[in-house]
């Protein structure tokens, strides 16, 4: 028992909390981490998953099998004490290695600090290690193959379907919280309840996505280089790969359902594929021998964007995770952003212990601001991704911020550092700054207004100087509107 | 028969269109200015509608009970060539009356040029008009009393209830077009349907509305201002009142349902109710004899926009209107964007007729960024009219830009103005630049950079070319998104 644990089942055994039954619907990354947190503060933890238990089963069903774990996550894995046992798991990315139609690459780190990078993981590793711990918890336990069918959240109950007895039954508790994932049941039980006025929105964008694989070199190494994130950008779509620990790097191809020569829709035939793949992605071609059944094989799963509100129903029932804030995976902030929850709810916790209701608003009044901006950058990154790491000026800006994060480490952070690497900055304000900063930099670009021969502390105090306007100009023009 | 009716009758009958079936579901506004439309284009066009013959029954139901008709829905009343018959059921609004708390009254008119304001119509009238348009076609005809239940998109069939016979039955045509509202059958069964990728969206705001009476004087006149939209701004919440004909003012107010001082849920006796409006609204108290019974007699109802896409499926069936784009009140353009949505669809259908699925495609095409953008500004608009209404810099803003108004009829139009008076920019284009000029007024007025002894051409220039610099920047800003 670490200290940490120690420390938080007395707190709850103090307040007489530690009895109450939790339930969680979802045992996916968000709800056994969850799990495990509220193991450690004493609750009677009961958590409800529809798959069969991941240490169990082969996984291998063409879902994203891979992500991207960065400070944000890993500020959530530091707060329950398992960092090394995840580090374990991890292959550091140090940036973007961008593939163009030649075959030429070009490296982009994602920071101009040396120790800020992000790491592939492994989502089912991940999530049987944190089912793992969670389990260690005698107050916690988990039941597989039960699917959620609907919440009565007046009632506090839940209605489950158990796959292996084919009956359904029904769960009571003091609390249910649901991180079931983009298709929750309790979501969807607001949403048809009409109880209350329930603000909800599904966006899709146009393109799909299709997971791929680059199988190890026959030595058993990597077949391009381990420690990046490949990216194949070509405008209207995209090729991105993942390492993994054993050599073999996870693919996603990101196209339109049915716009341009190829998309989605027509690549009907072995033959149009290998035609699309050898016209765009020729030395991605050449890694992937299997290719062609990969690509019948695995689905086409679309891309959506999911917000509600309010998140809870009195002190009955919370949305967390997914459940509560789906997005799209271009800035690799899905999973730390659900992981994030956690901590969060977890400062509601301790601020209002003993007061469900009080701990649901406070928690959903802080978090929800930042869970839509995350949101909006998502889709934002996914026209960068396409097209922008490519172009001219926004390479120039990629050097200037750089050189100003390497030369100024503690004075400048680029838009993807504050929102990747700077966990103690909110999503909201990291989009504010950040989309500042970008406006501010493009535009001096453009005007011929930054001359890249100045000294380094000139320029920094210039892009300070003409983001802090762009700021004030926006803070005026709002506070006339709100 | 008018010139405008034979024109587009034998255009119809040319193309071989006249002989098919439309079945618009909805006989509103939206759903009977349709119907007159393509009764004139000489199609076979059956409206199905839920409510009873509005020409037959007294609609004093606290449902939003007069409408600002402006010059977008004009534009779609000119289209059908019944302009004069529109006028005479209108009250010109010229301008705002802003009431304050101690009952003092400024008049803040819509825009500088004396021939631009709005109207304020009664929305039985109006419908009872346009109905009574349309059945002169005879190949058009109205059904009362029949609910859509579900429509079957694949077969272009739609179930109805019969409220008269209280039996089901299916009707068959070669296009449904769904007019039918905020609650819309059609997009319920596109929602539910699951066929294909439906973004949608339903946001409420915390505010709620409910409508009252201000009844006319004794000697039949008005007791306030006639010809202006009076506003009681008070920063968390409003009431506002529109003129009718008779002499009376349809009143509506804007309040959180839960919180504040006084709220919605709160509000539960009389003597809470006149101590309300006796603390917030004196004057408007005093023009109100029936006050508390029209409060307890009336229904609060909520205040949400909806937002989906596609609005169509195939060639089959389209979605128009509120069924496709319901939004908040706070800009007087609900029903004027639905009435733009005729004159939009009557270009795609000159466009493209014969090929339902292309009108339907072009016409969402051109049409959904502006009624996106419309429901952007009557969200602001919410804000501004609460508060800053009576804030100092938004007044002096107001004061510049009356004076370029009616100095530079042709060369400067406000936000409100693009929004309202200028039918032949877009909603979205409108939004842009009017935003960006708020933003440039506010600016320099922030910054004491905008000299109003200067003469008014030199402020018109500084306010252009600072206008021009603020869209320039979000486009560098723009372009690197996208």
């Amino acid at each position: 028992m670490d200290k940490q644990y120690k420390k938080v089942l007395s707190f709850g055994e103090d307040l007489g909390e530690a009895q109450q039954n939790i339930l969680i619907i979802g045992g996916g990354l968000c709800g056994s981490l969850l799990a495990l947190r509220l193991g450690q503060r004493g609750y009677r933890v009961s958590v409800y998953e529809m798959r069969p238990d991941i240490r169990k089963v082969n996984m291998d069903s063409g879902r994203s099998i891979n992500l991207a774990l960065s400070d944000r996550g890993n500020k959530a894995i530091k707060l329950v004490g398992i960092e090394d046992k995840i580090k374990a798991l991890c292959v550091p990315m140090t940036g973007r290695m961008l593939h163009d139609r030649d075959g030429n690459t070009t490296f982009s780190a994602y920071s101009g600090r040396e120790h800020e990078y992000i790491n592939s993981i492994s989502r089912a590793d991940f999530n049987a290690l944190l089912v793992n711990e969670a389990e260690k918890h005698k107050n916690v336990s988990f039941y597989f193959n039960r699917k959620c069918l609907s919440v009565d959240f007046e009632k506090t109950t839940a209605l489950f379907k158990d796959y292996d007895s084919n009956t359904e039954f029904v769960e009571d508790a003091d609390v249910i919280i649901a991180t079931d994932g983009a298709g929750s049941a309790l979501r969807k039980s607001y949403f048809l309840g009409r109880k209350f006025l329930f603000s909800y929105s599904q966006d899709y964008l146009t393109h799909g996505y299709k997971e791929l694989h680059i199988p190890p070199a026959e030595n058993g190494g990597y077949k391009t280089n381990k420690n990046a994130l490949h990216i194949w950008g070509r405008d209207h779509f995209m090729l991105i790969a993942l390492p993994n620990l054993n050599g073999s790097f996870t693919v996603t191809l990101f196209l339109s359902y049915d716009e341009g020569e190829y998309n989605f829709n027509n690549l009907t035939t072995k033959d149009r594929v290998i035609a699309f793949f050898g016209t765009y992605f020729e030395d991605a071609l050449e890694m992937m021998p299997n290719l062609v059944d990969d690509f019948f094989k695995n689905p086409t799963s679309p891309l959506g964007t999911i917000r509600c509100s309010p998140w809870h129903y009195k002190g009955n029932t919370l949305l967390m995770g997914d459940a509560a804030h789906a997005i799209v995976p271009f800035y690799g902030q899905g999973m730390n952003a659900s992981l994030e929850d956690i901590v969060e709810f977890d400062k509601a916790l301790d601020a209002h212990v003993g007061h469900w209701e009080t701990v649901f608003k406070r928690y959903e009044a802080l978090r929800r601001k930042d869970t839509d901006a995350i949101a909006d950058l998502a889709i934002d990154n996914f026209h960068e991704m396409k097209g922008h790491v490519n172009n001219d000026i926004f390479r120039e800006k990629r050097t200037i911020e750089m050189a100003l994060e390497k030369n100024f480490p503690n004075e400048y952070s680029s838009k993807y550092s504050l929102v990747t690497f700077n966990e103690h900055v909110g999503y909201r304000e990291a989009m504010l700054r950040g989309r500042a900063q970008d406006k501010a930099i493009l535009n001096m670009l453009a005007d011929g207004e930054l001359d890249l021969k100045n000294n380094l502390k000139s320029i920094l105090e210039q892009v300070q100087k003409a983001t802090e306007a762009v700021l004030e100009d926006d803070r005026i023009a709002q506070n006339m509107k709100h």
